[in-house]
């Protein structure tokens, strides 16, 4: 079980890993006349990267072991074993002790070296988003490239190589480079890695693609399928997360909120510019297009509200279930849709659901309608949503995910009227983060002895899809 | 029971009221060569506005009787019996039939008499805001000065003269003209006529004060009662509305959600730059300061989402209630204040609750706590609040009140970091406009009759407050 988070700390705790750094660190470094030795399984460094120190490294107690500080600029090759700046105090750094910086300033680098890898060490990649100045802020903030999920001392302990990245795209992509020989694969729906059948063909040694959080779509799940590849998600990680979002982001909606929080922001006040359309969620119908884990933690949720409330999904909830949540099923999606004052998708993106709100769909929503969806943004037609929303149609949409990721500058959801959108972040709360993370070690571990993942994680195995994914 | 609404409807239908201006015309008319009988209980003229016709005013059977259509620029002189406008149609003014606009332009003006105020009749002022441009998006909106209520027709056809403005401040306001023969003055929180006691003392003819929503802080309840008036709210009228937008605010704070906005609309992506400061709300400690009608209606709100509640209240809820609601009670607010992540402020404002968050009281929250406060601006220190949130000891502020209302340009809250402030909307949602309007109506009703109010709903009675005004 996760710890539980403290809310917004003023100082990262010493005992926290260090932030890590990478994305243009490997090539900065090969690009320098110093060479490390090539890495070589089991025998010598296995992963290198310079970075900044992070504002608390002059704790030596805060290095991970195996260690190497070095001033770049008085010289870069001999410093294997020990450094020749005054400034820096190297202990025995071949026993696996540490050096810590004890004054020199702006120009030194910090360079890691794992010299213990086994023989059966791993390749893993992990690709998150780049925290860049925000790296520090918070010591729980483990999704980003420089917490890199909170398992670099734990890996790297065991003899893994596990470098991390956001450069994910194109062939000149830090990722593009390791996927000749990695083995394992970690990416997340925030900052998605698109593993296309041409990478996958690419990638002889890998075994595993795991997604740190839920909706393994950015993967072409057939050719991995194919390819003898299992997939896995840390399924339940973040279901909360996105649950409460969609509560949120349907009350913004339906409330005006953000009318009236630019007009505080612009130095105005007009209660009528908010007020003349502006409801309360009670008595409202909300009717969920899929009724998974994610959408039954919202209807629960949305129960003392007093809406009415709908469901449409492939397969009924039992009975009895269905009861307690309080929610009525709609077997045919084109009869609930005009009931609804407000619409939440919850459904994956798969080859049926990609484009399934298009034109036509949305006309037989009811004028006026809310639409709120964290599953995926390729399940709504992109123009017809901003086309409607332009026109009035729909009422007001909201979400944090779009097609493709990050949305380009020109995504015209960033510019219809009435729109609640985020960058992709409801699955990626602190809470959040520190689950899938959690979720993430727990696989890997069990990959790492050859026992099975809890089932429900799995997308594929042995050649299979998911349910969901079929 | 206030009819349902319908959400976001397109277009006005002609049933409705016509929008009905004010403000500046009753000076625009005083200030004209012609001046209408004046005013005399029970004989003539009680009423006299000018508008723009509204949108839809050619639609004869969407006037109400007894109204006379005249260009202004043509003879004010003439126009008590007819209208010289070749362009305007009248049929029997006198026998309460309409008249019609049928084509000329820009100039017109719209007129009306009622010429049939009872000998019992009373004259009643409403404040209200402004809609404007909003008035014609939503024949639902009646909150504001044009919606009126939408009690004006059932007034006047029972001989009361009814008044609306939102001219409120100074003595040459609209509302200060009326002061002195005033029977009934009807006022809201959203946009507040502040009743003082030298108000009161003018107010000869005043007996009754009607608050359309909740929160009657903006009269001096010490010098009413001393005055003998009635003074009352439509208690429950938007409890709903506003515990629904309070729980919106925490969960827009809590989890980051304005950064995400913003970074959407200014074209940019940094996931980074949300999450390392975005929480789930499940786990996290949510603390009611005051636990009355919207404080319970928050935490049965609140209950699926798995947090800590806690209650402070001057009396504990009866325990069988207490346990169905799930919150522990704290009977000393200093020892619930830094065990709360999130501080919602559910008190009235009194003159014991004045200014009560101060430096000192916030001091003993939790660093990083969120606050949340949909009840009165003035309960709150208002630098305090904005210090705080600038130093990061509040790591997030949201609400729709403050002091004085509307908030100046100037108002340090538009300016602290990490805000989530709105004008004051959260109780004047379409529906929360139908519920106290209809409320309204009731108290009304009953006190032409003579007869008593719904017992809850008083806030001064024969010289008594209220005990949460005590």
């Amino acid at each position: 079980k996760p710890k539980q988070t403290t809310l917004h700390p003023t100082h990262r705790q010493v005992e926290q890993h260090p932030s890590t750094h990478t994305g243009s660190a490997h090539r900065s470094w090969t690009h320098s006349r110093f060479r490390p030795p090539a890495p070589r399984d089991g025998v010598e460094a296995s992963f290198i990267y310079p970075s900044r120190p992070p504002l608390h490294s002059r704790r030596a107690h805060s290095f991970p072991r195996h260690c190497l500080l070095l001033r770049r600029d008085i010289s870069m090759a001999a410093h294997v074993r020990g450094c020749r700046c005054s400034s820096l105090f190297l202990s025995s750094f071949f026993a696996g002790s540490v050096c810590f910086h004890s004054g020199c300033g702006f120009l030194v680098r910090f360079y890691y070296i794992s010299l213990h890898m086994s023989a059966g060490g791993k390749k893993i990649v992990g690709v998150f988003y780049q925290a860049g100045e925000y790296a520090d802020k918070n010591p729980d903030f483990v999704g980003c490239v420089e917490g890199a999920l909170g398992i670099r001392d734990w890996l790297e302990s065991n003899g893994h190589h596990y470098i991390v990245t956001d450069d994910k795209e194109g062939l000149n992509s830090e990722l593009e480079k390791h996927i000749e020989d990695m083995h394992v694969l970690i990416t997340t729906p925030f900052h998605p890695a698109y593993v296309t059948a041409e990478r996958i063909k690419k990638a002889k040694n890998l075994e595993l693609v795991l997604t740190a959080g839920i909706g393994s779509d950015h993967i072409d799940l057939l050719a991995a399928a194919a390819a003898g590849l299992t997939v896995a998600e840390v399924t339940g990680s973040n279901t909360v997360s996105v649950a409460e979002d969609q509560l949120m982001r349907i009350l913004i909606l339906l409330r005006n909120f953000l009318p009236g929080y630019q007009q505080v922001v612009k130095g105005e006040w007009n209660v009528a510019g908010i007020a003349h359309r502006a409801y309360d969620l009670e008595g409202k119908t909300v009717g969920t297009v899929g009724a998974g884990r994610i959408g039954r933690l919202l209807l629960q949720r949305l129960k003392p509200f007093n809406c009415n409330m709908l469901y449409h999904d492939r397969i009924r909830i039992n009975p009895e279930l269905e009861k307690e949540i309080g929610a009525k099923f709609e077997e045919d999606l084109d009869v609930m849709l005009p009931k609804c004052d407000v619409i939440v998708i919850n459904t994956p993106l798969t080859e049926k659901t990609r484009g399934m709100f298009n034109k036509e769909k949305i006309a037989k929503m009811k004028k006026g309608v809310i639409i709120v969806n964290n599953a995926r943004g390729a399940i709504m037609d992109t123009q017809a949503v901003a086309d409607a929303c332009s026109n009035g149609y729909i009422a007001g949409y909201g979400g944090d995910v779009w097609f493709p990721q990050p949305a380009p500058k020109d995504h015209p959801w960033r510019y219809m009227p009435n729109h609640a959108m985020t960058p992709h972040t409801s699955g990626t709360t602190i809470d959040a983060q520190l689950r899938y993370a959690s979720g993430v070690k727990d696989m890997l571990d069990r990959y790492f002895k050859g026992e099975d993942f809890p089932v429900e994680n799995y997308i594929v195995k042995e050649g299979e899809l998911a349910s969901q994914y079929k």
